[in-house]
């Protein structure tokens, strides 16, 4: 598939590398088609790794996924340009955090919408599908670091088509099935956008290293 | 333990009768004494178990335990009276919960601020303490019913001693001291509070009883 990633971050690389190895078309998009970073990241990926500016790297692609800072989201996606989101399957893996005020970050979307629903408001003809932002950049890519993978991802989002090209990807990322919590709509962004103050409580208090989540259990 | 439960709903309810079962003396607050589901629960719970206004409930207790609804819990615990509050552990497992635009609610305190840090600058002599809101009664006061026990429950407070108080009474519930987890201060009540939308999501899409639970899990 060709993928584009937006956003140069540690999300995105880590993203993009794995992508990568899976034998996917990916471009790393950011402000400036000559970012270092994104210029390095392509060179030492190799495969057909290529590093553009946020509107070459979604105009070719078939699935754009925001790894962008949460409150740079939307001018990242107006520099992509609206026609070149118009009808693409959209991952959105962004948290809305604001570090203004200092650590741990408050929510700048919050409650009655979230980051993902303003981008889908925004972009009407993007189908936009939330998924992965509860949980750090290596888990993202390899579940099975932690407890054999037994613990869960979620995706919400409206275009039910959509989230089948997600689930598969995520699928290939190495989620098993079973652990694939479909939330429903797009407005179940909010619940999971407002996860991550618990999930930053967890990173300050019981593992720095971020390399946990969260498994649902039931009777 | 002399416990004060404010609050006659299903969480009320269940905390009020287990902690009747283990031997406490536990009575139930509401605005009225008379109130026919605290007067049948006091008479149906036996032992030692009372009837009271929310003042001559929390008047004699050394545990106060805010189960009223969320929305509700500052009047509540006005009527239970300031100097009935000073120096008591007061265990907040209420969720301020916005029902005003119908299902799924919305919270009505969020993001930089949590009902727990309202109520500990209301009444700053309470020793407050969050805990138990992230699951449905339940599990509360039997975390066997689901996954042998297997789950998390957090707590956040100010009060080292009141938190400790609490964690013995965790214990007495039946949660393992591992699976006990300390947030550390009262406003990492914000991130337990801004866990609940997921819980409603999941409720809605996984499993509508409400028993499940999370685990954290880790390397």
């Amino acid at each position: 598939m060709k993928i584009a990633i937006l956003g140069t971050g540690r999300v995105g690389q880590t993203l993009a590398g794995k992508f990568v190895q899976l034998g996917h078309e990916v471009t790393m998009g950011s402000r400036d088609a000559a970012n270092p970073k994104a210029v390095q990241w392509a060179a030492s990926a190799g495969g057909s790794a290529r590093a553009d500016s946020f509107s070459g790297a979604a105009q070719g692609a078939e699935v754009i996924l925001n790894a962008t800072a949460g409150t740079a989201s939307l001018q990242a996606l107006q520099s992509a340009g609206s026609a070149n989101l118009d009808g693409k399957v959209l991952i959105d893996v962004a948290n809305p955090l604001d570090f203004s005020a200092g650590f741990p970050p408050s929510l700048s979307v919050v409650n009655t919408d979230s980051l993902a629903e303003t981008i889908q408001r925004v972009f009407p003809a993007a189908r936009v599908v939330k998924t992965l932002n509860t949980m750090t950049a290596d888990l993202m890519v390899n579940p099975q670091l932690v407890a054999g993978g037994d613990h869960d991802v979620f995706v919400a989002g409206d275009d039910g088509d959509a989230k089948a090209v997600v689930v598969g990807l995520l699928g290939e990322l190495g989620w098993e099935a079973g652990h694939i919590r479909d939330l429903g709509g797009l407005d179940a962004a909010r619940a999971l956008e407002m996860y991550l103050p618990l999930w930053l409580r967890l990173m300050m208090t019981f593992d720095q290293s971020g390399r946990f989540n969260i498994r649902i259990v039931s009777a």
